[in-house]
């Protein structure tokens, strides 16, 4: 919902002063919305866009060199008033007439359409395209009852480009019907925004539902479907769009064209990239090029969470246009000068993990190897169940993920020694392996410490003789040492080592009777009450708090973690000792 | 929350596959991250920025020219691995050294300082360079415990156009650390986003509530305060950073700031531009002068609603470098070389619209423009009270905003009116001007079509001779007229006209009764009689719908809001003539 706001009456206006502000550098405020900065060229064709606002970068954000040359700006969904768009299309001609362009609403009709009649009789020629890219408000074959929505930037940047090179205002027109005629975009919506002051979103779609053809204020679309994994909706959006071709393209295969993935809102970035791979893989398996594709949030409405994806099938005069240069507050495209190498940086071939690849180990090294994955097993399996709880410990004070990562990085610890152990390892190679894996794969600081933990106790005990349970004590203690030296934490620092530490001591004490499982046992304890122990208001060193804070802290889950890891490695240590 | 992913645990996997296949022309996967397509030029310093992902477009869509060489990029809110970040910059390496930049936690610390010792190990010249510029993670004097948020962009672009001008890695890095030393963010949350796949948001901040300071992972605040108006979380914003100049800046007027006001995913552009205008303005009060300031999403938290303001105090070298091109995924600056003209456009000071001022009405006129004032001051409070209804009855089919519209219109031309009737405009200016301000106002093609309506009847009535009940039937009927004209719309298509048109007819025909008041009740009475039968199921043509479109749709407000008006004036007239 909208959340920031002063007077909601005064809310699009201070909006328009808030944007003129901010980009002096771009536009002019003039009464009725803005102009380029530096006006429109004397003999060029000016583009003037415009509609209610709410939908920004729509339409103001597009104003500048190589796009629109003015936006006339209505109130929160509602069109400018004629008087509104006469004023910013008198501020923006250039003495070679005005097109407009804008999506195809009623008010917005209305309005431009007296504001064109009162320009004509003023002696300026200004002519119109109306973009109606949206295939799911009416059919095909009924394009003037089509709305327009995130095409409206595909158009409007086509059209502006044309109107750069010096087209004329017969030419612009044209282009600027024919970008308009092979433009589609279909939308989804998963819920509606709450405008400035209103107790209520402008309209709701179901928990887990999706409302696909959803118009940008809510109009209903055309079915509704449960919510879509990121594939599935790049399969619903490319499928139907490659269904609808211009006249002259016979088939998708060979077909170019300029893609927008377009937020409304809330989808984000991440999500929106998520869809984009499988759009992408899609339209290279139908055959079609995308040129100079574009991600991220170009029509919005406000947060709603949405998103559309807008095809424009390019010839090579739309191609050029596409790909000429443009510079506006939200969307930039450099000059052709910056085109870019297309082969890979030299660097890149060199960048793979160089890793040496170890020899196989000792039969009793390989036997042990068998042992370690069996227990990295148990302890992937043990932090999985617990991921919740502590991602929930880690949210009093850190970031909430220490369950989410410790679950990525022991699994993909695990699965790494399986595969060590397939191809002949010893134990020590094997703990290494895992340790690689689980720092790359974990992440943050628990994946570095405990990758750091495996590689060391993997380096004492080697690929050669059967580690013994000293062995293993002394392996332990070097991994505590590892993690001492790299994390920098001492005991009482609220970090694993408070548990690790006396885990470390009562093991190498433990040993001396001759099992392995039983002192693992009485050393998993130990962690576990010292693990306990940090629930104490002391400082800690959490993932997401800064490097050098020492806060007052919480229960601390990188303790909390390792004794669960521990404990696991304990059961099925016992398990191992008692069937062998 | 995020919707739209595949399985969570390939999410930053899938995420990084899509945005390297969409923005090839700017950037080359590479194992552990991306670096720039065309690679780092020999000679030159390369910058290396990264952390966890979920806060694009850091890091990755911060790589291109004049910006950064490369992003290592972790999974969710976890920093990469070392091996990925050794892996980024021996990509990034153009033989002239590293920098690492990147925000102070202490998982990215971990894991980039051991990425950078094996780097140095390889013979690589690598360099750090932590962003500490959140004030709320720790007082002034601690820069070292303060978490990097938005300010990374500032850092990042003053370091990458300093690499770019071809500076040494010594220079880079002092330039970088001169940047972090200079820059200032302070933050608020007012929502937690929820990571794919998680049930819960990863932090909460109560309804109505703010917390000052909390970090991009909901790390804890310093203050927690109830939701501000736009303009007082802008003076939050200023007053604090103000607070905290660096050490040779003695006061902040005369002082030059780079300015970033971010959003971190869903409180949008258009509230960010309200809060901007304050903004902007208490800098100008304080003798501050905003150099190029960015207003966007530049540091996010996937949908987390909150926002930040980030300040860095420029000198002439840091001014230069903050205003030299960048060209990015997600971040572009133009050439110097596209400076704009810092004046007006030509046609700027022409585009005031240009109403050609009526003279004083007769006494007669005067007087009827008095009641006319008292009627539109009547409608004004009957639309005002009628908003949500009538939000609600086209929120069913439209875009839900023609209760506001209505009422924004009307208030509009009753103030209008009252203006002109004490500047002593006869009845029919003071429609006109009315009828200008709803059109103004009110905005979409209900403001539109009531703003003909007024102005035809005003025409008509003219400010000579007192309007007669049979004049004001006829003006009635020339504005039905115009409304028809311009709106396109015949009875039966479900718009306004559906009761205007027998409200006109019943009007005609009851004036011969001698008593407007009587005639205008029952004329009234027909409409809302004619605004009910709209509710079956009809063609009807709403304001966000297509133009040309006629659909199947359900009770139409702009016939109602007619009929609630044309009630309210008959009240309104029957008050007058019982009391004259």
């Amino acid at each position: 919902m909208t959340l920031l706001f002063n007077d909601p009456a005064d809310f699009a206006d201070e909006m328009t002063d808030g944007f003129a502000a901010a980009y002096t550098r771009f536009v002019h405020r003039v009464p009725g919305g803005v102009v380029r900065r530096e006006g429109t060229a004397t003999g060029e064709v000016a583009l003037v866009v415009g509609g209610g606002s709410g939908h920004y970068p729509a339409f103001a954000g597009l104003v500048g060199s190589g796009l629109a040359h003015g936006a006339a700006m209505g109130d929160l969904f509602a069109s400018p008033s004629a008087a509104r768009v006469r004023s910013v299309a008198q501020a923006a001609d250039g003495g070679a007439g005005v097109l407009f362009c804008y999506g195809n609403y009623a008010g917005d009709v209305l309005n431009f359409t007296e504001a064109q009649e009162r320009l004509r009789a003023d002696g300026v020629d200004v002519r119109t395209v109306l973009v109606t890219d949206d295939v799911s408000s009416a059919p095909a074959g009924s394009p003037e009852r089509r709305r327009g929505i995130a095409g409206d930037l595909a158009v409007f940047k086509l059209a502006g480009a044309a109107a750069a090179r010096g087209d004329s205002l017969d030419d612009v027109e044209r282009l600027a019907r024919r970008a308009n005629d092979r433009t589609r975009t279909l939308g989804v919506a998963f819920s509606g925004c709450t405008l400035p002051g209103a107790s209520a979103p402008l309209f709701r779609v179901p928990a887990g539902r999706m409302a696909v053809g959803m118009g940008i204020h809510g109009e209903p679309g055309i079915s509704d479907d449960s919510l879509p994994t990121a594939d599935e909706l790049a399969a619903l959006f490319v499928d139907r769009l490659l269904q609808e071709l211009p006249d002259d393209v016979a088939a998708p295969a060979g077909g170019r064209v300029a893609v927008i993935l377009n937020g409304l809102g809330s989808v984000k970035y991440e999500e929106l990239f998520v869809v984009y791979r499988e759009i992408a893989r899609r339209l290279a398996a139908a055959g079609v090029t995308a040129v100079d594709p574009d991600v991220g949030e170009f029509c919005t409405s406000f947060d709603m969470a949405g998103a559309s994806l807008t095809l424009t099938w390019l010839d090579d005069e739309l191609e050029e246009l596409w790909r000429a240069p443009a510079d506006t507050p939200a969307y930039r495209k450099a000059p052709q000068a910056l085109t870019r190498r297309e082969h890979p940086p030299a660097g890149a071939a060199a960048a793979e993990p160089s890793a040496a690849t170890p020899g196989p180990g000792s039969e009793a090294s390989r036997a042990a190897a068998s042992t370690a994955c069996a227990v990295l097993d148990a302890v992937a399996a043990a932090l999985d169940g617990a991921a919740d709880e502590l991602g929930r410990l880690d949210a009093v004070a850190g970031d909430g993920d220490h369950g989410i990562g410790m679950r990525r990085g022991s699994l993909a610890a695990a699965a790494a020694a399986r595969a060590g152990h397939d191809r002949d390892l010893g134990c020590g190679a094997v703990l290494v392996v895992a340790g690689d894996a689980w720092a790359d794969k974990g992440g943050g600081t628990s994946g570095a410490l405990w990758g750091t933990a495996l590689r060391a106790a993997g380096h004492r005990l080697g690929d050669g003789d059967a580690p013994t349970p000293g062995a293993m004590a002394a392996a332990v203690a070097d991994a505590l040492a590892a993690v001492r030296q790299q994390g920098g934490a001492a005991p009482g620092d609220k970090t694993l080592v408070d548990a690790f530490a006396p885990f470390a001591q009562e093991l190498s004490r433990g040993v001396g009777g001759g099992s392995l499982a039983a002192a693992w046992r009485a050393a998993a304890r130990t962690a576990t009450a010292a693990a306990d122990a940090t629930a104490d208001l002391l400082p800690r060193l959490g993932r997401a708090r800064p490097h050098a804070e020492r806060s007052l802290g919480t229960p601390d889950p990188g303790a909390r973690s390792f004794a669960i890891a521990m404990t696991a490695a304990a059961d099925r240590l016992t398990q191992l000792e008692e069937t062998s």
